[in-house]
């Protein structure tokens, strides 16, 4: 375990904004279509992921709990594209993000807390935790990059890495 | 209410081949990853929405319940590009498509019975008639085209239209 203690802050777009976009309802742009029978969230993230002969997937992840404490010891990022969470089981999760920088220590991390109604989208090159769920079979929609070319720089968290307090 | 009575199949990839992808974890190609903390679901959806100077939207649409019967008058199609819909609430819900081909009949359309596991991405130029839900405030991630261009025709049902057996 490191020595940082890391304390999770509530996830909003304000909070959020160095890092990318918080994709949920609150505070959207909404319109009404379909005669009235849908409202429209609308472009919820600034999805980017058509570089270098990039182009938009669908996935979805399926999350296990790790063991606690959590430690963060490596981050990771993707050069080459935005990459979007949204929950599907209304459970809240966790995030770890760094500063779209050289290799983070552990005093550049930050952590938020994101309700079950709350996705984000990384924007490309910022550091960010592997999906940190805290219940069983989590599961998310992820809209990232496929395409040709190295997407993902893992390293270790610079002179020792951080716990989190939840 | 049109003379044809849609009765809903169930959804499943073979059935749903000529209109575009059904969006679900059985049967899809998985990747584990995260140190075994993850599975990746991969590539669920043939995202095509960059013709035409087109970009990759994400979005939230709230379905309300209509009428019933439901009656299938009008329908649409995206000549620009693919759009996605992934339930977030576990509800079932039902679509009515019918091939990109000129205006249907009610003859033509063919209407699905999804799980709330199920999601679907309509190719680009299929005819599909606006989400249809069956509970209040049922929430979809929508993936679809920004970008300009006229991106959506609707038209009448050809000699008339249909409704749903539910």
């Amino acid at each position: 375990m490191g020595d940082v203690e890391l304390i999770p802050e509530p996830l909003t777009r304000a909070a959020f904004a160095p890092f990318g976009d918080v994709i949920e309802v609150d505070g959207a742009h909404r319109m009404e279509i379909n005669n009235g029978t849908t409202e429209r969230f609308h472009n919820l993230a600034a999805v980017d992921v058509t570089s270098e002969g990039g182009h938009p997937l669908i996935n979805i992840f399926r999350g296990q709990p790790r063991p606690q404490p959590i430690c963060i010891r490596t981050i990771e990022r993707h050069p080459l594209g935005s990459q979007a969470f949204v929950p599907i089981n209304d459970l809240s999760w966790l995030l770890v993000v760094a500063p779209p920088l050289g290799a983070p220590t552990a005093n550049q991390l930050r952590a938020f807390r994101a309700s079950g109604k709350q996705g984000v989208n990384y924007r490309a090159g910022v550091w960010h935790h592997p999906l940190i769920v805290l219940e069983p079979d989590h599961d998310f929609i992820v809209v990232d990059r496929g395409g040709p070319g190295d997407n993902c720089d893992e390293v270790q968290i610079e002179g020792g890495g951080a716990y989190l307090a939840i």
